[in-house]
Order: C-alpha cells, then sequence, then structure tokens
C-alpha cells in the first residue's frame, strides 16, 4: 500500500554475493541456501527500513552507555558514533542501498557501518539482540504515531469547534433512529464529535504512557552478564524506565494491539461523521456543502458532486479494524519469547497509523471548509412535529399530567396534526381541547422551535447559551498546550 | 449461552394483554400490533434485565435529584423510592415477572411500579428519557465489570507471583521460536505474564476512567427544559462527572468498544499461557504437572490426561475477539444520535466479560495447582548447546573478539558438538582449538547451564538473585491495596 | 443468548453424585474432582444439547450398522433402539433431567441409556469415541442449518420479487454515492436484493454440499479396529459419503467457518437494505412507509416512528461477522487432531445461525408489509438533474460528439440550470445552444425522466420491460422448486 | 506492502497540468482543485494499475462489441484496439507514465489512448461507466487469482501426497489435546492436510464460478440506452452470462468477500500445519528436519535452527483474516448503488491473495524438503502407552466386557504401568489380573505399536494398507487434471 512507503527513495536490492552474506549472518552452519518463496518470505526490509531512524537512534543510546559502562572503549565509541551518523545521511539523502539478503533494517545499518569503520561495527552489537532491538525500534515508531495522531486529532478537533462556534444558534433537526426528534443546533452536534475525538486523544495518550518502557538490554530474551545500564539507554531514549521482565519485554506486543483498538474506534467514529456528512449532503438534506476541494464528479453523470472523500473515509474503517484482527490473530497462542510470528506486527500497524492519519486530515479539511445551510436545516426540523416533547412537558408542568399520560395526549395531538398536514403550531386549540381539555393557549409558547432549544438548558444542553459555553470550554480543555 | 443468564430466575412472560400494554407504550397512534418477528427481535428483557440493580439506583438518585430541585413533591419521592425498593426485593427473591411485551428493563420496572404506586411512578420519567437511561445503566454495568476482572486478574498475579517465588532458581530452557535458546529460570519465565496482567489491569483502569461520566439528563439527545442538577445524580453515582454534550452522552459506546478490546489484548495473554500449559503437559516435554481438577480424561483413551481447562482457556479468545468485531461492525457508519442498533452493544460484551472472567479463574487454578518437573526442565535445557551465547561471550570478552566473528566460531563449535552428539563442556580444548586457536581452558567456567543462569544479572534479567527481587517488586506494585 | 435455548425446557443439573459419577466416565486414574471454575467452563451441555436430536439419530445409525455387521447383537441393538426412542420422547417432552457432571450431551444420553437397559448401552460405544459423534453431531445440525436459512431466504426473494412486480414501473431515482444519477425503478432496485439473496443461497448450497462428508467411524482419530461399515451409516444419516481421512474427520471444523462467513456476507446483503429503508422512511426521503408491525414509538417524543427492525437487521451484523472472527481465532494454529479448543465451535455457529434467520424473517415481513411511495421518489428524482446523462448520450449520438466532450457540455449545462433553480428540460432551447450551438429542439425528447427510463432497454437494465422480464426470470430461477 | 507492488516498475507522477488536466475529467463545474489530503486520499492509480491487463482487455471486448453493433465505426474500433496494444506493451515494458491526477487505471489508459488517437478514444466510453468497468476488471482479476492460488495448492497437495506415500508406515504418535493418543502413520497425517487443501480449492472453484458473471454494460447503475450487446462481451472476456441486475452488478463485492473468506480458511490451515512443524522441530519433539532453505539461525544463540518460514506462514494467517474483517465492514450498510466506499476493496484483497499465495509455496517447500525422524516418532509413540486403546478394545471383543467397564478396567492397568515406569506390554501377566482376572495371555498380541495401526482398517483409518488406498486415491482426486 502507498501509505507503507518507507521514508527514503532507494530500491532494496538483493545480489548474489549478499544472499551469501546474509548466509554468513546466521553461522556457519547452514549448507545450502534459502528458497526462492523463503527469499520473498522472511526479510522485512522492505518494510521495517521505515523505523531506520528509531534503529539508529537506539543503537547511539547502546553504543554511548556500552562506554559510559566501561565495555566499550571510547575510541569504538566515537567510531560507531560517526559511523552512524554518516549511515543516516545516506538513507535521509536516499543514497542508501538497502538489501534484501541481509533481511532487516539492523543487520543491513550494522553492515554497512561494517563496511565504514570495520571490526568495532560487531562490538556494537554486545549486550544486545535483535529481539530487544526491534521491540525497542517498534516501541520507539509507535510512540511516536500516537504523538502525531495526537496532533492530527487536535487539529480536527480546532475544526469542529470553530464550525461549532460559527453554528452555536443554527438551528438543526436533532435525529434519533434518523427520524426528526427534537431542534438542536448544528454547533451542538458538531461539539459532540469533538468529544468522542477527545477520548480518542485520551485512549492514545494512555497507550504511549503504558508503552513507554524500555525494552533495551534484553538480549534475546534472558538478560545479558555484560554490565550495562539498562535505566541509562532507557532514559536516553525518552522511555520512562525500562522494561522489568526480559521475556516480557522481547515478546511484548501489546503496545501494537492497543494501538490499533485506539486505531480501530477512532476509525468508527470518524465513519459516523462521514456517514452523517453523505447523508447531509444529498439532495433530500441538503444540510451541509461541501467544498469542490473534497468532492468529485462522476465520469457519465456531470450533475453529480459526490462525498468522495467522507465515503472513502467511512470505508477506510474496514481497513484499521482488520489490522486489530490481524494482530490478535498474530499472537492468539503464541509461547513465549520472541517467535517470527512476530514480525507480522508491522505493516498491519503502519497501515493502521498511516490509514488513520490520513482519515482524520481528510475529516478536518471537510469540516473547515463545509458551509452549513440553515435554511434547509430550518425547513427539516418543521417537518418532523420536533416540538411534540416539547408539548408533552408542557401538559406536565402546566398541568400536572403524569409524564405517561402527558405522552399519550401528545401522540393524538401528532396523529391530527399529520392528518391535517401541517405543524403543530397550526392547529386551533379546539382541536387540542377536542384531545384533552385542559389545554389552553399558553400552549402555544412552546409549540416554536426556537422556544424549544432555547429551554434545553441543562448541564450539556442545546441551548445557545450552553452550546456558546461548551464551545469555550472544549476549547480550553482540547486546545490549549 | 449460559454465562448471559440474568442474576435471576424468574421468566420472562409475553401475554396478549402486554403486548396491547407495551403497543400503549409507544403512544396513541399506532394501530396494529407487532409482527412475530417483531416480537422476537427487538425485546431486549431477556439480557437487559441482567443490569435491573443498575436501572433501580440510576432511577432512585434520579428520583432524589428531582425531590432535592422541587419538580417532584418529596411525597412522591419517597413513594417511588420505596416502590423501588419493593422491585429490588421482588428481583432478587425471584418472584418478580418480566415481560417481553414490556420490551426492556426500564418499563418492566416502571410498569410495576405503576402497579404499586400509581401515577407517581409516570413522574419519575420526568426530564430523563430512555436513551440516557439506558447508557447510564450499561455504563454502571461496564464499571462494575472493570471492577471485577481487576480483582480476577489481580488473584491470577498472586497466583504466577507465588509459583515463581516458589521457582526463582528452578532452571529451564528459555525459548524462541520454540527451540531451546538460553537457560532461564522457571520464576522469571511466570513473571513475565505478571507484567502483562499488570498491564491488563492498567488498561481497564484507563477504560473505567474514561467511562465514568454520567449519560443521565442527557434526556433523548438534547437535554430537558427541567432545572434537574446532573451534577448530583453523577455525584450519587460514583460518576466523575456529567458527560458535556448530551448527543454524544446518548450516543457513545465507547466504553463497549474500549473494554472488549482491553478484554481480547488480556484473552491474547490467557492464550498464550494456555499454549504453553499445553506444549509444557504434554509427554515430550512434561515440564509441568496440572493438577487433575483442570484436567480431563478420555472416553476410549485412558492413559491421557488433557489439558482441557488450558485449551478452552485457548480456545475462548475467538469469542472475546469476536465481540470486538461485533461491537465495533454495529458502531461503524451509525449517525447520531441514538439509533436502536445500538442495542446490539449488550450481549457481545456481557458475553466478552463473562467468559474473560471465567478464563482468568479457570487460569488462576491451573497455575496455582501446577507442579513444576525441575528434573525434565534441567533434562531439557542440556539438550539444546544453550551456553552457545555464553561462549560466544566469552569470546568477545576474554579474547577481544568482535561479536559477529565470535558468533561464527561458536556456530562452528556447535555444529561440532552436534556431530558428536555432545554438550558443548563435554567437547576437548583440543577440538575447540581445531576451531580457533586462541580458546583456552577458561572457557570450561561459562558453559555449565548454571553459570549462564548466574551470570544474567542485568535489569530484568533471569539470574536467581535478579528474579527474586523481582517477585519482591511484583508483589509491591501488583499486591498492595 | 436466547436464542440459544435449546428446544427443551428442561433444566441441567449438577449434583454430588453426578459430579462423581463424571469423574468415573474420565476412568479409574483421577484422584480428586473438578474445581469449581472447571465445572463451569467444562461442561457443553448447557449448549450441546441442542443437537440432542443429531446425536440420538447417530447413534441409531451406529447400533443398526453395528449389528448388521455382527459386532452388537440384535437383542442389543433392540435394547439400544427402544432406549433411544424412550429418551428422544423424554426430551421432546421435557422430562429428561440433563446434568451438567455428565458434561455433554453424548454422555448425557449415554448415561440416561444405561439406566434404562444396563451394559448394553456401554457397547453402543463400540467403534467410536466422542470426537468422530461431536462433528457428526454438530454437521447433522449445520447441514440442517443450511437447509433452514435457504427456506427462509426464500421466503425473503419471494417478498421482494412480489414487491418488486407491484414496482415495475414505480419511478424513483437512482442513487451512486447517495446522490441522485439516474431515474430508475423501484421493481427494478429491489430484485438487486433477490440477486444478492440468489448468492447468498448459492453459497449455503455449497457449504452444504462440502460438509456433507460423516466423520462417524474414524474414533478417536485412527479409525478402529473393529470391522465397522462407515458407507452405511453415512446413507443412513443422508450423508454422500464418508470422510477420507480419520485425523481430518475429527479435527475438521471448516464447515462451522464457511457458514459462519456464508452467514457474514447475507448479514451484510440485509445490513444494506436495512440502511437503505431507515434512510428511505426518514422524513427527508418518505420513499416508503414500514407497516406499525416493524416500527416503534418513542417513550419522549411521541411523533416518532422508528425503523426498529431494520436498525436491529442493520446492528446484528455485528454479532454474525463476530462469529467468523471467534471461529478462525479458535481454529488458528490448531496441531490435530481433536483438542477441546473445538468445543467453541459451537455457541458462536448455533448465535450466528439464529441471528440471521431471525434477521431474514424480519426482513421478510418489512418488504412483504411496506408500501411506496412514488409521488415522493418522483419528486425526489427530478430534484437531480438526473437526465443528465441522457443529455450526455444525445450529444453522442445525435451530434455525434466524443462522449467526453458531450460529458464536458452537459457539465456546463447542469450548472446553467442549477445557478436558474430549475430542472434541465425547463432551460430555454438558446440557453443551451449558449453552451453548444449544435444543440436542437429534438433534445427535450430525451430529458424527460420517463424517457430517460424507458431507454435502458440494455439487458438487466432499468426499463420497465426490462425489469418485467427479471421479475419472470427470477420467479422461475429463485422461487420454483 | 511489497506484495502490493504492480507488475510494472513505471512509478506514478502527480504533475500540475495533470492535477488540472483531471478536474476537466470531471466536468465543467468544478471551480477550485482538490486538497492535498485530497490528493492522497482519492487517487487507487497506485494499487488499481495492478489489473492493467483486465482493464484493457475490457476495454478491447467492449470496443469490438460496439462495432460489432454499428455503434462505432470499424475504423474507430481498429484504432481503438491498436492503441490499446501500444499501451499494453507501454506497460508492460515500463515506459508507461502513471499519473495520480488522473485517478486510476480506467482513466489512466484511456488518456494514452487519446493521446494516440485523438477523438474516437472518447467513444469507446460509450455505453459503459468507471463503475461497471472497475467491477469488471475486479472480478477478471479475482477469477485470475481463484486460478493462480489452486494450481498452488495443487502444487502443496503434491508434495503431502509424496511425503504421505514415502511414510505410509512411518509409525508416529497420534495426538489429540496435544497428549499422545493412539499410533497413526505419519502418512495418514499428512493426508488429513490434504484433504483440508482439497477443501480449499473446492471453496475457490464455488467463489470463481459464482463471480463469474459480467457487469459490463451495466453502465452507472441502470443500463444504457445503447444497443449494446453484453452476451457478446461476457462471452469475449471468459464470463458464464451477463449480471442479470445492472445496480447489483455494479454494486455487488461478494466477490472480494468470499474469496477472501476462502484465503482465510485456508490459511488457517496452512496455520495448523505450520504449528505442527514448529512443534515438531522442537528439540523434545524432533519429529521432522526441515531443510535450510526455510529456517534461519539467532543473531546471538548460533545453535538456533528456527522454523522461520512456519512462524511467518502461522503469523501470516492474521492479515488474510483482517483482509474479510475489512472487506465486510467497508460492506456493511452501504446504500446501493457504487459508493466510493468500494474502492476499499482492492488493497485488503490484493494483500489476502498474495499473502495466502506466499504462504502455500513456502509451505509446499518445506514440506517437500522435509524428513522425517521415524526413531524420534517411534520413541515418542512408546512412552504414552498408546495401546491403551486396543487393550480395551480387547477386552471387549475377547472377554465381552461393556466397553466402559473396558475403558474402567484399562485406566487402571494404565496407572499400574506409569507407577512402574513400564511400558504396558512390560508389564506382568499376574500384575494384569491382578485388575481384571480374566485378562489371558493373549493380550500380549494388541499391546504392540505396530499391531495396533495394522488394526485400524476401517476405512479412513490409519493402517498402512489403507494409507496406501489413500495415497493413490489422493492422487486421482487431486492432481489429475
Amino acid at each position: 500500500m502507498t501509505n507503507h512507503s518507507p521514508n527514503t527513495g532507494s530500491e532494496t536490492e538483493t545480489t548474489a554475493s549478499e544472499a551469501k552474506a546474509a548466509n554468513t549472518m546466521w553461522g556457519g552452519r547452514f549448507a545450502s541456501g534459502p528458497a526462492e518463496a523463503m527469499e520473498r518470505i522472511n526479510p522485512s526490509i522492505d518494510f521495517d527500513r521505515r523505523f531506520w531512524r528509531e534503529d539508529i537512534l537506539g543503537s547511539k543510546a547502546h553504543a554511548e552507555m556500552l562506554v559510559a559502562q566501561g565495555i566499550l572503549t571510547a575510541a569504538d565509541g566515537a567510531a560507531i558514533s560517526k559511523g552512524l551518523d554518516e549511515i543516516w545521511g545516506e538513507i535521509e539523502s536516499g543514497t542508501f542501498t538497502f538489501s534484501r539478503a541481509l533481511e532487516d533494517i539492523h543487520l543491513n545499518v550494522e553492515n554497512r557501518l561494517r563496511e565504514k569503520i570495520g571490526d568495532a561495527a560487531g562490538r556494537l552489537h554486545t549486550g544486545r539482540s535483535r529481539n530487544d532491538q526491534v521491540a525497542t525500534d517498534m516501541k520507539l515508531w509507535a510512540r511516536g504515531a500516537t504523538d502525531a495522531l495526537d496532533a492530527e486529532l487536535k487539529a480536527l478537533q480546532k475544526a469542529l469547534i470553530d464550525q461549532a462556534e460559527a453554528n452555536v444558534a443554527t438551528i438543526m433537526p436533532g435525529f434519533t433512529h434518523l427520524q426528526v426528534a427534537q431542534p438542536i443546533t448544528f454547533g451542538h452536534h458538531l461539539l459532540a464529535y469533538a468529544e468522542m475525538m477527545g477520548r480518542d486523544r485520551s485512549r492514545l495518550a494512555d497507550c504511549r504512557k503504558r508503552l513507554n518502557e524500555s525494552p533495551l538490554g534484553a538480549a534475546a530474551l534472558a538478560g545479558t552478564p555484560y554490565p550495562i545500564d539498562r535505566d541509562r539507554t532507557a532514559a536516553s531514549l525518552g522511555f520512562d524506565r525500562p522494561a522489568a521482565n526480559s521475556l516480557d519485554a522481547v515478546s511484548d506486543r501489546d503496545f501494537a494491539m492497543e494501538l490499533a483498538a485506539a486505531a480501530g474506534i477512532c476509525a468508527v467514529h470518524l465513519s459516523r461523521l462521514a456517514e452523517e456528512l453523505v447523508i447531509w449532503t444529498s439532495q433530500q438534506f441538503r444540510f451541509v456543502k461541501l467544498s469542490d476541494a473534497f468532492t468529485t464528479g462522476s465520469s457519465i453523470m456531470p450533475q453529480k458532486k459526490n462525498a468522495d472523500a467522507a465515503e472513502l473515509v467511512r470505508g477506510k474503517t474496514g481497513r484499521v479494524l482488520g489490522a486489530f484482527t490481524a494482530l490478535t490473530v498474530v499472537m492468539k497462542g503464541l509461547p513465549m519469547a520472541y517467535g517470527k510470528d512476530m514480525q507480522e506486527d508491522k505493516e498491519p500497524l503502519f497501515d493502521a497509523v498511516d490509514t488513520l492519519g490520513l482519515c482524520i486530515q481528510a475529516t478536518t479539511g471537510m469540516i473547515a471548509d463545509l458551509e452549513s445551510n440553515p435554511e434547509a436545516m430550518r425547513s427539516a426540523v418543521e417537518r418532523g412535529f420536533p416540538t411534540a416533547t416539547d408539548l408533552a412537558d408542557w401538559l406536565v408542568s402546566a398541568l400536572g399530567m403524569p409524564f405517561r399520560d402527558a405522552h399519550h395526549v401528545t401522540g393524538r395531538i401528532v396523529k391530527l396534526a399529520e392528518e391535517r398536514g401541517c405543524g403543530l403550531a397550526d392547529l386551533d386549540l379546539d382541536d387540542m381541547k377536542a384531545v384533552h381539555q385542559g389545554i389552553d393557549r399558553r400552549v402555544y409558547d412552546v409549540l416554536s422551535v426556537e422556544a424549544s432549544v432555547r429551554a434545553r438548558t441543562s448541564y450539556g444542553g442545546t441551548a445557545p447559551d450552553r452550546v456558546a459555553e461548551q464551545v469555550a470550554a472544549a476549547r480550553a480543555r482540547f486546545l490549549t498546550p
């Protein structure tokens, strides 16, 4: 998938000599080379080179600690550091040649380092293993992903809150079951999504907090006899602490599953908003107008202006949820410690994060650009007897009727208005009295849409003053640093 | 599923007169009764009566607030409270008759209340709706579920830590790829699961914290004109605060999705331990012996002692993960606010929580009862050249060889031992010297399994002293209140 | 879940003496009884008693074969057969007492048989095992489920085709991206669902065909030394043949996964129709009216008439898809042959089948009862410039314009009409000529909705004559026996 | 994912002028260009260029039909055909420049055709739409995928059958619950997988048959007024018939969901075999030896020979199952007809098919290359009292004991042998008589492993003669053309 393309244009090569080199990597006891299917199924370099930055940073932190602990000479440490910096430059500028025969980003980097500085490169691997190295890289990447998604969600919240502010008093029908229920304001509706995104950010923050323990130094699975300082490497890499159990450190992929779950729930939220945008832009609703930037035309029906971006956001929920399925199936029933199955944690997580990021951005663009259509909303709200609840409430408070009875009387009055083809406020007082004798002229005060909205002043309610307060509160909770 | 059975033995009835009554509930405008398929697909009372406690508590808190706000008279409030207490007693004692015609727990309780106290029952529904009521009930239930699961996980951690303490120095093979890699201790291995359960509990705690906002008073979707006090009901029900947006309050099911995800990840952890128990109890491994309580025999093969409980725990991962799929599919693409689709949040979540709880308990029992078999573990660890890494490390530290070269030399020595059919420590010095001239007699100090384990003293490593420290730390982190 | 309730009202009991009895079942070597968690996690009788009929039929076929092969005496065979018939009667009439201590339906039946006929009961188990017995029962049940679902889908197709026939010429907007695209007929739209259900039935038929191989006689996993006749039992039970490999026979759960997948795809189809019903019954669309039987009112908004049944059908897609997740997770990575994990195949499959059956029935009811609203459809179709494509086609055929150019010209004319706030047919000829000089008066012949629909006579197209042909063809393909 | 890379090395470019060109494609009414997020979320060319062959073949079939029907001139038809052939050559040779601004493969090809042949290119689109075009392309691709997977599965079956033949009489323990149950032969075990693959192929064939209806000519959704011949294009493209309903034709994605489900079930099968390979190659089992080609070493533990390919096959089950989740979530609740969400059908399906294909190939390689270790198998089979069932059967047949009693007696004898630490055949007759007086010397005839295997001659059983028959039958059923 294009989202997966690593941050570099350089291509991966497999040459015969490299294949032989890789063979050598695995030690001296392998007689024959890998079969062709193995060559395709085994290497991870095509996707794990994505975290080359994390890999190099991890190696630098490890080398610096080895020197500090006296395990590595200062000269070796300096050579390693300089070599790694050069490799960083090569990858960043696209001149690095990745090799499939060298399997993964770790061996690609280490092999290049050896070319540059010779034997000292081999000493970098003292006191660590690819098992803790890949777990460290992946966690650093996932931590960065939570930060990036948080920033993108914040931008979406800003777009929602800005639109909400502009529409604090824009009356629209509130729907339940896609039936007009009660009048609300468009600003109030949009703020509900700001709340959802708030929980999404909170989930990402919890995931970040929980994953932020360093696997580095767990080595293959059992720890190492070298006098390493795991606290030091944890701190250099911004981890809160080293992971407490070396087996767990190399075989934990909770962070991938949890991040995928959080991404999936967020994608579900976006799919709900996307569905609403698709419905709202239909010719039957016309509640909002999306900008040309997020709609497309039809190759055969020139009059169409399709909410393609919204549909794609809705559809892409599938692959984000698919990632959680994929990751949990990978981990189900895996004995400890590291198993190669765990290599399958990367592509689903990369895809889930990339897809979600793109969906958030597209949604932000759609929300920022949309124009509400107050006339269409207003006309819709009047079609659905939306003040029926207000009538029922009035029967309770003004006439002291039990709520369920008031509900029943209201139902009969609604039926009457429906038969007449008019709104509730258009009924004669006598008609209403025929249903219930106690009704009097004051009832007309609660039958208007404006009155209904204005009256809903309970905390979190749709009264414009309340919504304005919520806008301010949301700005404070979500947008201040 | 039997797990779903509500906490009461009373049966649900549907009578003709009730069907008519329900019809009346929906208001006066419905002419004909529900079709037979509708009668089966629509009611939720068969499963939502499970949270009858939460429903009654919510109603009591609401009534008490209505009185405090002067919306309800003290007399009505007292009658409602007394009536609800009686209903609690009836349900608890199994004498309450649930009715499908009354659809759900809310109408069942309210209808009974009306039978008991007459019109005042109708006034209880002032300023709320079934939409905020069901969200409140479900959140209270989910909150209780997180507490129950937390307690069960704590008990499992205790069993793991106790066994770990008893096996701090029990040497076993550490596996990667199910191949013997390095010697570790059984206590160390078990503590890795205590870490996983620790993250599971932390995820549940985060889920609990996030869901703990009260929907009550959001009414149908827009808030209410009654001067209710949402802070008061939130506080009475133990919520941290009222939810800030009334549309979000009634259409949010994040807590169900998040709890299912957390349950799914925990189930995956249990499936890993279960897989290990199945493998460890095979005749080929014999690492542990499960008690008779958690194994079964075969109807045709009398010698079998099957780890059925472990297999069931492993298998039940499926339905817990299926619940996340179910819940996210329900919510995907749902426009706001409440839709009847959301009724489908209950059974998957109930099943996920019940299943996970049962799996944790069964696992706790298995772990608490198991006996390790140090002889079998010891014999296995010697079969796999597990000190090869120690040899490589020695070549690095004693002879100053670059790690990758040491790795290569070690590979050749392992091959030699394999050809001879002996362990590394059984090789002659001359044989090793033939591979690399620099090797000397000191090498034998690192080739024993005990030396290998003892040497891995890095933080989180497998050295018995380290594991003992981890046992103490785990007790402090996980088991102290 | 209530759908799971077995076809019998009798309750399951666990008594101390039964627990001991069960212990005895597992053979003489177990010292202590099962722990309490084990008592809850291990037995399957609460759900597997659902296939008591299949279990008894399988036993009768097996006994009859054992007699025919001379393995069992005729007297024993007769006693077994009579005893099983009596047990059938007891279960059917609800007098049978199921016991959890006896774990599953197989031991419950066998134990009762022993009570009735003594030692001969034990001889029934000659040449079989619970492993092949449960696989046989489950396949027989699944086969019955495919037949039942097929009949239900056929009834839904009939409702769709009947409605289609009544609406062969009812013009409505055809949507793409929920935007009005081209006029179609409502009958044409409904027939698309008849096609989907046709594929669903075909998938069920393929699943039935594939599962119809008998596991009976595979015994525990390896076959049996008794001279049994597997062809004979296969034939008595309506299987096409015995399964060819005894290990595969007892460890195959493909039929469960495949049936769940087919059910899931069907549920997705129903969710699409349900979504359309929800949209179509909104006040903004009003394309159709559902009968009161499948809608409900609101407890607080008396004017609402919610398409609850459609929403439930849409929501229940989740649990059907969850079943596929559950079943595939159960089977992932399971070594052969039988493992207790496979007990987890039952509840997800039962729930998927029950849920889907109920959803089909509810959908059938909704479709059979619905009334189309031709005026609302007609008014909607005119709002969306739906004959723009016809205009473009006319430019191609009448003026010889390349299609892409015609598309461009049409787009400009649509924009013009949009600015004027009128339909395409309402534009002056001069206005159109200003966009493209070659347009002449004949263009008005293609701008009407009726002309557009009538013109689409390609095979499978929306012209009423074509749709009428499709109605007849669908009746022949789907509804004739 | 690298698997996704299209069959061409040419890169996709987006230039400013192309962006403008695309804008023009959508018709004349769009004022501003797409936003940056839209540019990334909307185009499908990065993945849909994968079916450039299908797209060109579909266009050629369509053009040829248009000429035959007199809708297109012969000259235009010839120009189109020649132009398309040239484009085929350009793409095949990697000289074609794909453009993101042109969104998808359809517009990329058509735009290039226009560059080559001018206005006639525009006439190719007469009587079709991108909606039916993409459905046609995707179905043709999926059909090819079923054929490719079928061939790969056949190769795997051949490897399994060949190994089975070589191991018809190789005795190994048959496991249930991973406990030694009864002796079987390795050939018998392998043939169980040949059965599974047989069902997988059958599922693919059914999927192929069901998808093989042509959407071409359904146009946007309603059919077309042009006198096209859908039977003709269906036949040219190898479809069995045109799809009967034009709305269904463009909005059906059953084939993607069904193919993903079939792939998922097959992946589950492979995961089971992979799990067995991982277990069998552990030092505790050593039942088989994988070739070096499919194993790797460790960077830190030189003695390891990890079954990486098997672990990757097992792990990749996740993403194949994730594809089914993704696709069904995409389609859930989508109103008809085409929606942009459906663009999300491609990447999950491509990934599922590519991943499964690779997994099959890797498994084929592992099976073809593996060497069984009869000594290890033999030694394992003797450790588990595997002839206990034979003893029980003997008690039934020789002594006329009811099966359940025989089971009980056997259990006590097994316990005795376990206490003595010996095999069943090593027990003294007197010891056995102490358990049950009736046992005599003949019992030793059934206590040997060979006797046990030889005796299981029921159809599908493990007796070597039976397995040899199954090998021959499997060859005939699965490998003959």
